[in-house]
């Protein structure tokens, strides 16, 4: 291991500042705070990646052109409403927003990131915010990581957060990140939005290839209900605080930092599938000897997304009949007698009909809490893993009403 | 309405009987009969269309081959095991259904098709099907249309039947019909049975073509749970007992055939939906004023077939900004801020954002078992209809095991 996790969040890189306060966006909002504030007076590079909904959240629309700006400072997030579907004054609002933080910081609007999570629909309070967020400066501090973390919750149980540090060039680096998930969670960013800051020097292009490629591998492989969210964002900020020498593309410092980078990314995924709305269980559905990369995707988020296995898994009823069926609805090349499928590496169906494992012990793998579906496809190399959770009737249940 | 409705299902047109007969199939059957057959002892023509799931079970394979045989006389279809992802012994089961029905009624094996719906990867028990089908040309009757529609189904809470009476030439024409359904239910067909019978004179392609436009009118409208099954089958046999001259394609007594059949298969499409799995809500999701064809199915069935709309619709929430989010999801094109929703008629979201209707005008439509869902995305022409329900808690504990 190339890194060691260490504490303290998105505050954990050097010359970072967080925190936040209660405003009282949602009206059944009980005095929890509900905005965020990240900030680096040191000048940053950013990187960004959001939702590929056709539907966007105002905010979104203004962080995806804020982020073209030479240096971004700060992020201002609030939960308990999504200023999606807000039209024109939606728009203003989150303008207004990125102007109250900026002038709270000493900084232009376009210096600050927003962003927004909870119910689609409903105008913002802005007047009540403006005023909750010019006192949010006294609230940062090099320790208020997981005030922030708290705040962006919404149906999460727990607040998620990592950090981690090696070494480049004997220069010791630190990227930190938080996060909040629990609903619309599906491939290609959800109602999620997580926050990551790095000391790292980095330039803004290399920054940003390094993201993306993180987010392919982690945020767009979970999937909870399959509902993509309009507000999903993965924003990071690398202030330079630790001094090594500029991350160049490629090299092996990068593949360094590339690789930190991915275990804070994918740890932040994991706990948000584990802490999806109702969840029981956390599956991960793995697809090789799939014909081509498309493939192995499409049949492994079938599985990862189909109501029926969800249910089952739920009453931990390992039902491969369903599996069968949703690889062969996912439009992926398959050939029915070809198909394995394992769990947890215990074979349950081979050349596409029942193995000679007794049910039971299926039956017990399914029991579990966490446990494996691999398929494999037969048909050549590519490769795809998706992680996913039962679907309960706790989950039908908070989601029943707002 | 160039129909009307009578009673007698699948034996209301002349020609045709049908019965049920109890084997045991499911290890935890009770008594229930699990074996239906429909038999027409004068010459008949057919058509069927199956899924189109890359798994296709065993009786599926079978019944598209035997199709093409000229002169299908019977229909024998079993409940509580789908002979699915059985391998060739299951295809073997399979054919040995259609040599004990073709035996017992004098047919060859190919003028038999054979339909099995239940669970998946598990054996058929030939031997005693067969005992059972030998035995079945006693149960056979011209009133046997409620037993067969019984015998067919699995998680369904009642028998799905119709059937109606028009004039062609001066000579009364019949169509009948019986269904299953409940679960794996979706566009493109699901774990859905359907059966029709008519006395009508009409060659082979004339059927065939009439009932493709039919099921695409239908059976692919409506989802449940979006899970595709590996065992959809709608068949048609056509006795020409009805003595009409023989109709022929384009033409008016064709057109009138068709508005008869299409009312056979909508109506049992929506006594599926009706009475799917712990379904509470009967929702028409209706896309107009889409840029094409495809985009209106896209967004229809993405808001149709949306986890969380479908939670929202359980709790009576009309939480129009998750059907916002499913249509930017779907790949439809569309522009947020031309987008109007209407619940029954009345606008919920006027331009992308919400209109001035007061939400409790909008909780008390959603309240009902019924209502209708209306989005115009104002880029064309062309429209789409999916019918769907909503998700409830009694879905999932239903799906929980076998």
């Amino acid at each position: 291991m190339s890194y060691q996790q260490i504490s303290g969040g998105v505050t954990a890189p050097r010359g970072f500042l967080a925190g936040s306060a209660y405003c009282g966006i949602k009206a059944s909002n009980t005095g929890r705070p509900d905005i965020a504030l990240i900030y680096s007076p040191y000048p940053t590079v950013a990187g960004g990646t959001f939702t590929t909904n056709k539907v966007k959240a105002a905010p979104v629309r203004i962080s995806a052109v804020n982020l073209r700006a030479p240096d971004v400072r700060a992020i201002v997030a609030n939960s308990g409403n999504a200023n999606a579907c807000t039209g024109v004054g939606g728009i203003e609002t989150a303008k207004r927003m990125t102007r109250a933080a900026a002038a709270a910081l000493g900084l232009k609007d376009k210096q600050v990131m927003v962003c927004s999570t909870g119910r689609i629909g409903v105008p913002l309070p802005i007047e009540k915010m403006e005023a909750t967020i010019a006192q949010m400066p006294e609230a940062l501090g090099p320790e208020g990581s997981q005030a922030a973390a708290e705040a962006i919750m919404t149906s999460d149980t727990y607040a998620k957060s990592i950090a981690v540090e090696f070494e480049i060039d004997g220069k010791r680096v630190r990227i930190g990140g938080i996060a909040k998930g629990a609903g619309m969670i599906d491939p290609n960013m959800a109602t999620m939005l997580c926050f990551v800051t790095t000391d790292a020097v980095i330039e803004k292009q290399v920054l940003q290839q390094a993201l993306s490629v993180s987010v392919e591998q982690s945020f767009n492989r979970i999937t909870i209900d399959g509902d993509m969210s309009t507000n999903d964002s993965v924003i990071i900020l690398a202030n330079g605080q630790a001094e090594n020498p500029t991350l160049v593309s490629p090299s092996p410092q990068l593949d360094t930092f590339q690789r930190a980078l991915d275990h804070v990314t994918q740890s932040l995924a994991r706990l948000i599938v584990e802490d999806g709305e109702g969840v029981t269980k956390f599956v991960e559905v793995h697809v090789n000897g799939a014909a081509s990369f498309s493939d192995a995707r499409r049949a492994a988020e079938a599985v990862a997304k189909s109501t029926l296995t969800k249910c089952a898994w739920f009453g931990g009823d390992p039902n491969w009949g369903r599996i069968m069926d949703a690889i062969g609805y996912s439009g992926a090349k398959m050939r029915e007698e070809l198909v394995d499928i394992y769990y947890d590496g215990v074979v349950a169906v081979k050349g596409g009909v029942a193995s000679s494992t007794p049910f039971s012990k299926l039956q017990e793998i399914v029991a579990a809490k966490r446990f494996t579906i691999t398929i494999d496809l037969h048909l050549g190399s590519a490769e795809y893993t998706v992680y996913t959770t039962d679907l309960s009737t706790d989950y039908v249940t908070l989601n029943m009403g707002e």
